[in-house]
């Protein structure tokens, strides 16, 4: 995180008209070919805004416009910001020693992130434009999982030998302008074990001559390199930190946690489970084809498709009172419709609440209990209203009890199912928000129409 | 935000366990009647750590316990990150002078948020306890939308004239310690306007005798008290922030939303969007009765309902297709199953990148198209499959030929339908989630049910 205060940024009110301004003039710069008041003028822009109007301009001039950026760190910044297609399209365009100076100068954390994420050809191309030191730093970062402590961490870290003064840590704060953000400075004894950390704060009321270790605060909170991601963003937002330092196995300060990193950690966990409950890979992006997106989402409907042919044969089972008692079929898609619907209201809340911790898997019995009387609750109030409607509109008690009883069994165990089965996931310690795409959909579906058809049988032959 | 490092955080490995441990020696210590032991160590555990020690603690010592605690300032904190229903609780069953020595240290944005959630008369109650200063702050704050940076921000903030030297700054800062965190040092003008935005590590790097004004930053970020909360997260985290300034029409300084704010306002948002998507309302929680939450979604399912009788009332109106040809209405549950699960995949693709930014609603016709191509290329295959299926089983040509076409035109429909509609909610400035929800679901029911008998009245009429 980089608190970068010497730029402007654009305030939301009036963002978009100022960026289409921006977009204008840099563009008749360019194109008169005026270098040094685009220069000038690109320098002004906050990194973050850059890279957005980068992304609005004419796609065959944009690589270009980019390296007419003269501070090479500030452009690191704006390649760190960019989107994906605009960073590879940057990377394609540029000569190998302006791509050369633009790897050198980004955070390792974001490195190795891009660098991991290119295919294994590109990959080794990329290593080979990296100093000795860079390549060394990606290829111990690389050997992290993704999605741990470790692999989200920087490297980039503001740490200091504990028998330092406060003068001596001053001076080196001073020396040290292009690091990751600082208000906590951690600090380490001769081995690099982590031992302490001191705020700025502290630093600013001590006197200079005061020991670190003297006014340190021994009980600082870390993490392993191999934490889940999730654990670290749970902590973070618990204790409400900016950071947290990495150590490794032998409590050797490695790197750290940004709050920022944390921000994109619950951003990025959130996207993954809504798109498992939507019964989609976390994988599907925006970038890929329609083929590549066809193929990700048709296995997941592929339970459906199954469920749905499960479904069918049961219909098809009874066809002898759906032939005596035709307008029985007319009711099934209210039947199965309110059932899903109930179903993935409560599927909903308890995956959303085991998420933000709202939920405890410890309190499943009372939790289910309560969906279970919502969803009797609201089957009774619409099994009341159909069985009624059934009755009057064909004129059949029967058909009233049996599509009445059908939506308040159907209603119940919909809401009942919806939140046992990512409860029980939990418990088993698998993704709830699996059970929730079309596994349990499906499920409800074959049962509701079972549990019709029974009734129906049942009521019909009486 | 308090950065408290004086207290020991439990690490998350070891939580359960520890936190077990923790709870069976307080309750001990309670009972021997050991205040003593009791307090030391209570003052010893982190705040957010307490807070969920105390809920597990049997509830009629908890209130005891937790005034047990003799730091009052601590106090504060740990009813502050209570649960609802402990907090409750809390509030029953102190005396008016425990409460009023509790709330006077609670910062005054909790404060507001806590006293905006009671009823009307509960209300006045609280307010009658605090000190006159208190009163007229959560008055202030209570006038903002709960939803707005005034809503959210907090006015404990730490600012100062920028006529003031280094070495003054400094001295300011060694007398507050209760202040929220500080790292940026905003500065105002005579009429306490925001001017300028110092870190504390330019102070610290700066000479005693230098005056803020010549090292400040003239370019700080600000958002106005009426700014929406989503938009102050998003600048928070578009330009990671650590927090931002909040002021008036006037320029005036009044108060900060700082980063763990932003991340709660994340995760509130989403919430509300997933809820939303489900088809109930961002009100519902757990603490809820099985009546309340039951009355909420109640509403909801009406749009279903509804669309499931228009929908009974299409199987209906072709029934002597259906006396016919009986096994169509076997195939009724995949034919909808099968389309409201495409829509669901489009739909939450849709939702979830117009929140998080991925999709840009001026990219409408593009992503349009694409999921169009998605919805025929999973529809081919399916309706492919379905059709041999339809065929083989029922040794009918023409029936393969109604549910392979039925099934290719309702997930093509879905896809685009489910897609179409949360864009075109998001150009008019209506919530996108509640596109997602019982009404595209029912949309997607009625329509596919329509296609299928129109479809199989042309082939088999043929």
């Amino acid at each position: 995180m980089h608190i970068n205060v010497d730029t402007k940024p654009v305030t939301p009110n009036t963002y978009d008209s100022k960026k289409k301004r921006l977009v204008e003039t840099i563009d008749r710069l360019y194109h008169r070919d005026a270098r040094g008041p685009l220069q000038k003028m690109l320098a002004r822009i906050h990194p973050a805004d850059l890279a957005a109007i980068l992304d609005a301009l004419p796609p065959e001039h944009v690589v270009d416009i980019f390296h007419a950026l003269g501070d090479k760190e500030m452009a690191a910044e704006v390649f760190s910001q960019m989107t994906p297609s605009l960073r590879t399209r940057v990377m394609t365009e540029s000569s190998a020693s302006q791509l050369a100076s633009l790897l050198e100068r980004l955070p390792p954390d974001d490195l190795a992130d891009l660098i991991g994420d290119l295919p294994e050809d590109q990959r080794a191309e990329l290593m080979a434009l990296l100093g000795r030191d860079s390549k060394s730093e990606v290829e111990s970062l690389l050997k992290y999982d993704p999605n741990s402590a470790g692999g989200i961490m920087t490297t980039d870290i503001f740490s200091l030998p504990h028998s330092l003064t406060v003068e001596q840590a001053i001076e080196n704060i001073r020396g040290r302008e292009a690091v990751e953000m600082v208000f906590y400075l951690y600090l380490t004894d001769e081995d690099g074990r982590l031992v302490g950390v001191v705020s700025l704060r502290q630093l600013l009321l001590s006197r200079p001559s005061t020991v670190l270790h003297n006014i340190m605060n021994r009980r600082v909170m870390s993490v392993a390199t191999d934490a889940d991601q999730t654990t670290v963003a749970l902590l973070v937002d618990k204790y409400r930190l900016l950071a947290v330092p990495v150590v490794d196995a032998d409590n050797i300060l490695v790197g750290m946690v940004t709050v920022d990193d944390v921000i994109d950690v619950i951003e990025e966990e959130t996207t993954r489970d809504m798109l498992k409950m939507a019964g989609t890979s976390e994988s599907e992006t925006l970038t890929h084809s329609a083929f590549k997106i066809a193929w990700i989402r048709l296995p997941w409907l592929l339970a459906a498709f199954v469920g749905g042919l499960a479904a069918t044969g049961v219909v098809g089972a009874y066809h002898e009172i759906l032939a005596e008692v035709l307008v029985l079929s007319a009711f099934l898609p209210v039947v199965m419709g309110m059932a899903g619907n109930v179903g993935v209201q409560s599927a909903t809340v308890a995956v959303r609440g085991l998420a933000t911790g709202a939920i405890d898997v410890r309190d499943t019995v009372p939790i289910v209990f309560k969906e279970l009387r919502v969803g009797l609750l609201l089957g009774c109030f619409y099994g009341v209203i159909l069985g009624i409607y059934g009755y009057f509109m064909h004129n059949s008690l029967a058909l009233g009890e049996v599509v009445g009883l059908t939506i308040l069994g159907n209603m119940t165990g919909a809401a009942l199912l919806a939140v046992l089965l990512p409860m029980m996931f939990q418990r088993i310690k698998v993704d709830p928000a699996v059970a929730t795409g079309p596994f349990v959909t499906t499920a409800i579906d074959i049962l509701g129409v079972l549990n019709y058809f029974v009734i129906a049988t049942w009521i019909f032959k009486l």
